[in-house]
């Protein structure tokens, strides 16, 4: 029976692919995810080797993926690592979504290679927002396109759910703190519970964390029980935020505990957007449900008075955080509109967060395609933010060595680099971007070869892969391939995913196997022995270009305390626009010279990084409201709703 | 075909019973469940008749039913339809889900009999505080109960992406509305896409409601454009409240919009908990997709500047929390311990919300018992208040009509009608309560009593179900059979569900039976066609036995202003404290003489309710912070994922 599972995960998958028939002029999105019928989500499971019990289908279409399957396969060798990064992007993106799907319906619809690709669930708040969803687009989609857009498996929902139990422990804690008696405290957290007091786990991991090694609730000494129902939190030094997955502009400033039975101890708070969580960095970093729990009990929330970390064990919730979080650690398996498979786990936002999908959900795809298969994982906004975090933070928590950085760039993009018109969303394109012009593309590749030579630090082979548009001309899509390739890169293709699905990202697939078969060099850029500050200054000058940081009072000040507490050791994750090399969005193309400014240090110790706030790229500022909310972009889920429908 | 869909649906259920083997003591609620292995629900949902393609699987033990099956179904005589309420309670709750559940088991396992309960989603709020979940207890159970109490299928979490999104809206347009011209607002909303500008159906929809009757939106005039861009909400009159499903009492009064990029656009706002979201009355009471959209359109959020409501269709965002509803709205199939069917659907909260579980679940599972089949479901709180709305409102929607009601006591409650000392969530129960005290009970009688006279208004035979804990005696129990019996109870029976699974309900489930055989006389308690404040006091003076109301001036205006608006035909639902008959949750038994005061009036337009403040029973008291959050409680969740642990 052994023999037999390891021959079933060795082979090529027998897979049934979805015939495509791409229509020109490309139909809108959800008109292409509904004219394809996608396989019940337990066929295409079988298909790809995982047992019965190995899946939780949800609906039709979505199942998770239970993390047993990572001990059945143990000894079976990873496939391929492939991460898809992109230039400095325009605020439209530049389609690495795309690119991706494009690129693993190719592998496995059109080379018959194994391959998984691995993405992050969208936030809702964009979804409903300008921007919209986030299955890819045209013909390279993850289908049906509204599940994936939706709840999915509710995992979001999940990390809001635990996310703002612990928010409303840290004010309810507060408040009893400051309205009772040691021994109603004591009382409370401590009961009599038919006769018998005792001391539940997380409580005498509490004890022994203040040096008390008793078991015996009676024993304790008055000192003793002060010190341990009082945890002092220092409001002042909050750090936990609520969190909604909808973007509410409203909520980003506010005054909370304005009821009378709060008893005068408002304070100003603000909601983050959900998927900027630090449970969705955990939730993205974590490697086994135990791993997990641990870093859910690590997060620190607050410090106390002497200065101290104040964390989610001593709240007491971590138990109830986890158990929250008991699904979401499942990755969602979903499929192409080539009917190959797909995992959708975490979450986005690589400003603020590092915004990568899901360690496990490599973890586990590198094992079902098998050792000469591939798996293609993605890096939010550009590589010197989405790719950086994914090497010195995920591959350092995961252990993972990526093979080959597929690295996407646009004309259009490119021209803005080379001095075109600014791009914004709502607004029509300027001629510039709609007719050939050869210098704008030329100049701009700057940002192409600096971003290549990112990649270079780092010891991994890049392919270019050029997302073609059709007002692109035949002579802008080589000059970009051939600066491409001056530039270092191993190869650069066009691809025309979009209009022509997986056949479209044929040759960029091809280019990829072959660059998979280079010897890759993977090294991280610094060492978690340096101090902070210098963690900080290499990426800056090495990455970013910058001449030097310069760190405000502040961030010097936590940068003291962070050491001080312990958590020097930790990798950074840089909360930096992501519309410019520097700090400053209107700056494109390479800038050099300046000086990056940290205007504040802060810690995410569950997930386990340090992030420095880069000038004025403040949470409040990135998280809540990325687009206004507008009734005019609601109009697809009306037409979407009508459609479902007869389906109910 | 049809025939053979038709002879599967009208035969008895050949469903495996789980066999059950009950402890003494009996064991914790997470231990029972833990110890029975739930049977797969595909295998239930065929068993009970419903075609594969009827279920969308969620994980092994839990599936939504699509509502397809009522179209297929809809030729097949209708089950009898029992409502368990229950007397007015302690604040422990005195057993209503496990009677509902016991019921079940006992008919369906033990006398063989097709039955379903229809019970209501609980709130993670309270289930991380101090009263815990849902899902029955003892060898009256759901399982598994920690589906059952944490995400179960996401309903709970649309509602709040729905209610939030939508909350979202009436402060982005207000701020639009303030800081733009009419050419940029209209530019917003009406944008020109590829050359084109065009009206969605919904704007299109709100130009008919303007009388402007024109459909190219370059033909409209200035003053058109203005009235059709400003919905000129006045602030002062928002009802809509943002929503969280978690007991977080800091957010019950909150300041909004603080941060500069609001521009100084700060209010004074709340968050309700969830459950007690308008859309959750509105899943509860919607008897189709279609009719819910509409409901959801029709919600009034504040009204504008001239007293006239604003709308979620004023707003468009009607068709975004449809799509957000879209899976909602199918009931979620699950299992009792004894392995019988059980939907759970939409929401708790009596007190300010009407608090029954859905139309939709009961009609489903009226149509898949069968003519001779029984379908259970529970009214919130006492007979007073959840049965008051379960009739007036609920069975006013549906059109159904219930066979017999089950009313709820036990021996506690009633003592402590009858004088006894306070009882209270946490604190140990006097010896009153758990030694043998006829007098208390025989006084504390009154209050059953009244409740079956209750019943009686509306025409239904009522069995009573004495929930018997250890510490009743023989004679206390025989007592309250006795005077339930002379009240005019139909039979009144002792029950041991909780210690002894169906097998203890089997005498309750024969005399419901032969309850059901009983002519039932159903009639509502006032017609529609009453002014508000009639029908206020026609539910004031008849169910709760107060000598008049009184209303405030706020409550009158607003009164006046509703029927002005033209919802003045609309049923009734008390917000009123649920733990006494009157407006004063400490006076117990059946008190008199009081004139019931009607602080507020509100209106819930798309549940289609108008619910009057009774006393001070204020959303913000009774919504956010039902009990304290203790991190004690948690320890079920520890021990809970501990063993979560090898099933990942």
């Amino acid at each position: 029976y052994e023999r037999w599972i390891q021959s079933q995960q060795l082979r090529k998958w027998d897979l049934r692919c979805l015939k495509l028939q791409p229509l020109s002029p490309v139909p809108s999105d959800i008109e292409i995810s509904r004219a394809q019928s996608p396989k019940a989500v337990d066929v295409l499971a079988k298909e790809i080797g995982l047992l019965t019990d190995e899946i939780e289908i949800y609906g039709q279409t979505k199942a998770k993926v239970r993390l047993s399957l990572l001990e059945r396969l143990k000894d079976q060798p990873d496939g391929k690592y492939v991460l898809v990064a992109g230039i400095t992007p325009t605020p439209l993106g530049e389609g690495k979504s795309t690119v991706t799907i494009g690129l693993v319906q190719a592998l496995t619809a059109h080379l018959k290679i194994n391959s998984f690709a691995c993405l992050r669930q969208p936030s809702q708040g964009p979804t409903f927002g300008v921007k919209g969803g986030a299955a890819g687009g045209g013909y390279a989609q993850v289908i049906p396109m509204e599940e994936f857009n939706l709840h999915l498996t509710g995992d979001i929902h999940a990390i809001t759910a635990a996310n703002n139990l612990l928010a409303a422990a840290i004010d309810a804690r507060i408040l009893h703190e400051n309205t009772q008696s040691d021994k109603a405290l004591y009382n409370r957290l401590v009961p009599v519970v038919k006769g018998v007091r005792g001391f539940s786990s997380i409580q005498l991991a509490r004890l022994r964390r203040l040096g008390i090694n008793k078991t015996d609730p009676e024993t304790l000494t008055e000192e003793e029980i002060s010190r341990f129902v009082r945890l002092d939190i220092d409001p002042s030094t909050i750090t936990w935020q609520r969190v909604v997955d909808t973007n509410d502009r409203f909520l980003r400033k506010i005054t909370v505990g304005q009821a009378n039975t709060e008893k005068g101890f408002v304070r100003q708070a603000q909601f983050d957007i959900a998927v900027a969580s630090e449970i969705m960095a955990i939730l993205a970093l974590t490697t086994s449900l135990e791993d997990m729990k641990e870093r859910l009990g690590k997060i620190v929330v607050a410090n106390d008075k002497k200065g101290e970390p104040v964390t989610a064990d001593d709240l007491g919730v971590t138990g109830a955080l986890a158990v929250l979080m008991k699904d979401a650690i499942k990755p969602t398996l979903m499929q192409t509109l080539e009917g190959t498979p797909v995992f959708v786990h975490a979450g986005p936002f690589a400003n603020i967060a590092h915004g990568n999908s899901s360690i496990l959900a490599d973890k586990i795809a590198l094992k079902l395609v098998g050792e000469k298969g591939f798996v293609v994982t993605e890096a939010g906004f550009g590589a010197d933010i989405g790719m950086e975090k994914f090497f010195n933070i995920k591959c350092r928590a995961s252990g993972l060595v990526p093979s080959v950085v597929v690295l996407v760039a646009t004309v259009r993009a490119l021209k803005m680099h080379g001095g075109g018109p600014s791009v914004s969303a709502g607004a029509p394109l300027k001629k510039e971007y709609t007719e050939e012009n050869l210098q704008l593309v030329a100049d701009g590749c700057c940002n192409l070869q600096k971003q290549i030579q990112i990649t270079q630090l780092f010891g991994v082979p890049v392919v270019v892969a050029l997302n073609v548009f059709k007002t692109d001309t035949p002579a802008e899509v080589d000059l970009v391939c051939k600066i491409a390739k001056q530039s270092g890169a191993f190869d650069a293709v066009p691809c025309s995913h979009w209009s022509d699905g997986g056949r479209g990202a044929v040759k960029l697939a091809q280019a990829v196997e072959k660059a998979a078969n280079q010897k890759s060099s993977f090294k991280y850029l610094y060492s978690l022995e340096l101090p902070i500050a210098e963690k900080i200054r290499v990426i800056a000058q090495k990455v970013y270009g910058a001449k030097d940081i310069e760190l405000s009072a502040a961030a010097q000040s936590q940068i003291d305390r962070y050491t001080r507490q312990g958590f020097g050791k930790l990798p950074i994750c840089m909360a930096k626009t992501h519309l410019s090399l520097s700090h400053q969005p209107e700056r494109k193309g390479v800038p050099t010279g300046f000086i990056l400014p940290i205007s504040d240090v802060r810690a995410s110790i569950g997930a386990g990084f340090i992030y420095p706030l880069v000038g004025t790229c403040h949470p409040q500022t990135y998280l809540v409201c990325i687009q206004l909310l507008c009734p005019d972009d609601l109009r697809i889920c009306i037409q979407s709703l009508k459609r479902t429908g007869p389906k109910m």
